[in-house]
């Protein structure tokens, strides 16, 4: 188990990567340096469930999260552009419901993407997901791998958020020369 | 003014018309040959606001239609092919919007594609905007024509859907033999 971070330096991160089949989440404590896995899941799609439905347990499920671990801020990757337009827009009711919960419960949202988290985490963009698996193991001190693969990314999203803060914090406090 | 719809045979059709920068809506009142417009409106994304809070507008907007006027069924225009899938990614958050909704309020969500709405309100698929409008202010007797333009769709998807409804209702009495 990991060295439990002092209260007064810690950011509560919850990253979630969203799907149309599956959303992964993951609450991340970090102080910068050291980060602690709080919690992690996915939400699936069951297949008999319309998407209304299942749009209101991803809904229900992350205001459950939200309201026990009360993340200071969300992560999440920004717009995908590979995908084609329909699987697009499957893939935006899933997004759209988890930016209307950063709005409701006011919490700042940023946007990752997929190569800056691969980059963040793994050190290389173009990393597999099982790299992006292990290296979420062994950065947050986990026992086992995350699984499923949708959770992994969603704690990758929130160590990536981690690293891209404590950068920007040591730019501000002048440790790292800004050109 | 329209003679007033006995209550027993009525439905009330709340339409959407979700969009990445204005969201139209109307509740239709029929009794599946005489419609009545009890609202009509649209939710404007401001140029400063960002994402999350503007999706939050769309959501607290929509409570609040649902809670007044208490519709029996949701029509939305259903997946748009056309775009690209960074637009489809947009108007997908906007969209999931409303499904969260009718999953919240258990009101049943129908899908029609534009085409099909053209077809019910004007008779042509390839109707101009102007059409529509024109359309729905002469089917729901208003004293002018609906505007912004996404308030008259959103009233044209609400009307679509009591045509079809009504269709059904007849195939379903023996009034039209179903081949």
């Amino acid at each position: 188990m990991q060295q439990e971070i002092p209260l007064n330096f810690v950011v509560i991160i919850l990253g979630v990567d969203p799907g149309s089949r599956v959303t992964g989440y993951g609450v991340v404590r970090t102080d910068g340096g050291r980060h602690e896995c709080l919690t992690y899941g996915c939400i699936r799609r069951a297949r008999v469930q319309d998407l209304p439905h299942s749009l209101r347990n991803i809904y229900d499920t992350l205001n459950s999260v939200l309201a026990e671990y009360r993340p200071d801020v969300i992560a999440v990757e920004s717009l995908f552009h590979a995908a084609n337009a329909k699987s697009a827009l499957v893939l935006g009711h899933a997004r759209g419901i988890i930016l209307l919960c950063a709005a409701t419960h006011d919490i700042p949202l940023h946007e990752y993407s997929p190569l800056e988290i691969k980059k963040a985490v793994v050190g290389y963009g173009r990393a597999e997901k099982a790299q992006l698996q292990q290296m979420a193991k062994l950065l947050l001190g986990l026992k086992q791998i995350p699984e499923p693969h949708d959770a992994a990314d969603a704690l990758a999203i929130a160590v990536c958020h981690a690293h891209c803060q404590e950068f920007q914090n040591r730019i501000s406090r002048g440790k790292i020369p800004y050109r």
